[in-house]
């Protein structure tokens, strides 16, 4: 077992109760631990400006990924040129940014404001959103196709290897639109776990997203969409239910989203016209 | 169809993608709304104080069992007495405290410094519990059948009116030790379906909550055992898996944590000695 999957795996004996009685095993837990994220400006007016944003209960592992993906789905910055460094010690990160005119601080206090379980408040969150993205957000043409994406939730499941040991775990994951698994995050928190993907690709320049499939291994909420929107994502799929605001937003958003996915079916809550069925992929 | 549940039901048109191709039809979906919640103190110095403590993203119904309950579990207020009155209007919620000494303002930083989804910081955080919990959670002897347990997931699903329709809600629910079913609320949170349960018993002064069973139908995280801990409840199931944070805080509090509950099967995480089997419930 690599030295990543040990650090998110706590070991503890506990008693299985099943059919035939009592007994002692020793079980895997998924690690749950507190992550405090603080930025620091070194050429900021005042000289240096230090600041702690956040502390979320994570999963260890690419915790500078979970760091910046925060930030930049949160709106506090907005390309990977900001950030100088990022320095991870144990449960703290500090990401150094070059400079403090670029930061925005308004979304500091939104998100002091707001929890970070429950993104922001409705209708006004989504105008929040499209001022601060400040992405390239023009229409890519995404085609995916109808039967493709009913292999998405067995490709996840050969790869969630914490989860395969824990039960305990949410992943996001990107696919290409040939059905390429291209990277996969997991954490106890769902909106972890999609900062932690995001965060990485942040980081190597690759945003917007607007050419990737999104897939979560859970529900989708209002704050997942919005993260994804972040990102430039267009296409989602969620192996759980999404939430009437998910669909608001995404509606809003153009995105296609998809819910309840397996192996045989799923549900399409909009954007239907990007999931075509072989007949008009051939064509297409 | 009543109210309550009308409220908490989206309907949307969407395309199901099933073996035989596509469909329209018209799916349920959970709502997910925003709530503002905010305290007024009317005898207050100075006189008047209204402040903003936090929006939550949830399902609508319950509103006032979840403001109070969330600012009970946060530890901003200690008992019923301290509620004036309750005012709901559309996703907001103003609960008017009759004094503002027994106001617990520190508690109010903490909740703008974490998030959420997130609880406190670790061992900082359990201590933080431990100060702020004012209920009498002298141990109270309690003792449950090990088979009973097995019963409880039927039980939640035979009662969890709004799951069964959109298959989008979190559930938590109060049991008492004979397996009556008490209590049970819903919401697309986790923490808020918790917060709207313990909000409902601190309500009607029910609070600690030390001879009942608790059953979440996710999975267990350290928020919510926080949050459990608060009320003085000792026994925790969850149908998923708890994360590492959640079987060391609840060891810390001497409560009973099972996981992986069905039917079948469940694991004891701690606290096994309150989960009896036939002879020694019998004998006991």
């Amino acid at each position: 077992m690599n030295e990543l999957l040990e650090s998110s795996i706590f070991r503890k004996e506990i008693v299985k109760i099943n059919e035939t009685g009592r007994d002692h095993v020793i079980d895997t837990l998924a690690v749950e631990e507190p992550l405090e994220i603080s930025i620091s400006v070194l050429k900021a007016s005042p000289p240096v400006f230090n600041k702690n944003i956040s502390i979320t209960m994570r999963t260890p592992g690419h915790d500078a990924d979970l760091a910046v993906g925060f930030l930049f789905t949160e709106g506090l910055i907005a390309s990977a040129q900001q950030v100088e460094n990022v320095i991870v010690s144990e449960n703290k990160v500090n990401v150094f940014l070059n400079n403090s005119e670029t930061l925005d601080l308004s979304q500091l206090e939104r998100h002091f404001y707001t929890s970070s379980s429950c993104g922001v408040c409705g209708k006004a969150s989504i105008d929040a959103i499209k001022t601060v993205c400040q992405l390239d957000l023009s229409p890519t043409p995404l085609h995916v196709d109808m039967e493709l994406i009913k292999t998405f939730p067995e490709a996840l499941h050969k790869k969630q290897e914490i989860f395969d040991r824990t039960g305990g775990l949410h992943a996001a994951v990107l696919f290409d639109t040939a059905g390429q698994l291209l990277d996969l995050r997991e954490d106890v928190g769902r909106h972890n776990a999609l900062d932690k993907l995001i965060g990485a690709s942040f980081k190597k320049n690759q945003l917007p997203l607007s050419d990737r499939l999104l897939l979560l291994s859970g529900r989708a909420s209002f704050e997942l969409i919005q993260k994804a929107s972040m990102a430039g994502i267009q296409f989602v799929m969620a192996v759980g239910a999404p939430s009437s605001l998910a669909v608001q937003l995404a509606m809003e958003f153009n995105m296609t989203l998809v819910g309840f996915l397996s192996k045989n079916r799923y549900n399409i809550y909009c954007g239907a016209e990007r999931i075509l069925d072989q007949e008009s992929t051939l064509s297409s």
